[in-house]
């Protein structure tokens, strides 16, 4: 994608974001319909439902050629990732929009041909919006983020869900429980686009998690990028788009440590 | 303490938080001089101890027979609770204070002969105070906060910190994995005083720690009691605010659920 076209595709995101992020705080006390989806904790509400229609109708009349990956259903069925594809979560962290009416973001990441070129996170109800272009840098609002320092591993924060310390199918949760032990610190804000954003900002110095949609990442990924960071799966591999993932993304210094010594499939 | 000494004191201790923070924002990007405590990761900075003192020195001025318990030495040596005493954490959340400059808060409990009469915790960043005194109800800045409504167990948000989860002394961490995976969510934020403020907004619905400072919880109890919410160590029974202790904070309907079913002490 050429630098106009980018800057074109970037501006318009960026209107529906901040439009939609208004929206939704004009919303933020109505009454919610909230339902479940693949287990009584997966949360989507009529909000998450109406943002998505938004940018699909959008999206859709603006650009007719362009694709969508999106979570509610109103994107494309797609076997490949040739085109200009948006990857849409209208709500990421829903669980906190609905308990606690903040901490939750609109993240929508644009790729061609399967890269990554702008990315948006909205932390709606605190109006910052981080945002990159490929190449171009990162931002938080205005300000541009500076390239992540050097980190140690022993000083490192890292965002992980409790879930992955409890026995599960996907990660040894002793080995996670060894990692709690030997970094600094652990944290859990509830929206794996708004720890990309922490990890862009170097709030936190890493983010894992064993099982996450493109959507709730493509965003992430384009800004973490930006500021020298570094997203894979768990395993050291380029984050496939098409489905689920094991993803990690962090500072470069504790990259290489985290993967190979951490990173270890579960039991099942 | 009568209404008319509650609100005197309450006025000078919110002057005092506020500068306090004040301070702390104009300081916030000058090099700190990081020492740890108990552990590689029990930091404290010339920060803490400044604040500390700023509140020390003025306590000690202004009300000559008052007693101080704080976290960084500034405070006297007591074995009762008789009497009126500041009980302070000049920055809880040192660790988010260091690598994240933000998400830690300035924590001011006033008892009187053991009652917490007056709470403040401020939010120095978001300059944002949560405010109560015994009797008079809670306030986020000016805003009064409503009672905690009822919560089903199986809907809940907890703090956790993840280190719980892990192989420890002090709780069974297969018990705490259970709890994980019953509850609704867990998050981490990594100030104690915050995540009492959080359960006094209803953010999170409650917060348990096994191992905590009076200084960490002092403002904290009077916030959440002033609310609807419940207090406890991990047994249900009071906080002894002259050494650490496991405590449960709470919204009053997930209470006993926690104590009887969760709260297990450790092997060792």
């Amino acid at each position: 994608m050429d630098q106009e076209k980018r800057q074109s595709i970037y501006l318009q995101a960026k209107q529906w974001v901040l439009e939609a992020g208004k929206t939704i705080r004009s919303r933020i006390n109505d009454p919610l319909t909230i339902s479940t989806k693949s287990n009584p904790n997966d949360l989507v509400t009529t909000m998450d439902d109406d943002t998505e229609y938004f940018f699909a109708k959008n999206i859709k009349q603006t650009y007719p050629d362009h694709l969508i990956i999106s979570e509610e259903g109103y994107g494309d069925e797609l076997e490949s990732l040739d085109g200009t594809i948006w990857i849409i979560d209208p709500i990421d962290g829903t669980m906190n929009f609905v308990h606690q009416k903040r901490n939750f973001a609109i993240s929508v990441g644009v790729y061609q041909d399967g890269i990554g070129e702008i990315g948006l996170i909205y932390d709606v109800m605190a109006d910052v919006l981080y945002s990159a272009k490929r190449g171009e840098g990162a931002f938080k609002n205005q300000t541009r983020l500076p390239q992540l320092p050097e980190k140690s591993f022993h000083e490192s924060i890292l965002g992980l869900n409790h879930f992955w310390l409890c026995e599960n199918s996907l990660v040894e949760e002793k080995v996670m429980q060894r990692l709690v032990k030997t970094v600094r610190g652990t944290r859990a804000y509830g929206s794996a686009a708004l720890e990309f954003a922490g990890v862009a900002e170097g709030i936190i110095d890493g983010y894992m998690t064993m099982d996450i949609a493109p959507w709730d990442i493509a965003a992430g990924i384009v800004i973490v990028n930006e500021v020298g960071g570094k997203t894979t799966n768990a395993f050291g591999e380029q984050v496939n788009m098409l489905q689920k993932n094991p993803v990690l993304t962090c500072n470069p210094s504790i990259q290489t440590e985290l993967i190979e010594d951490y990173m270890k499939k579960g039991k099942k």
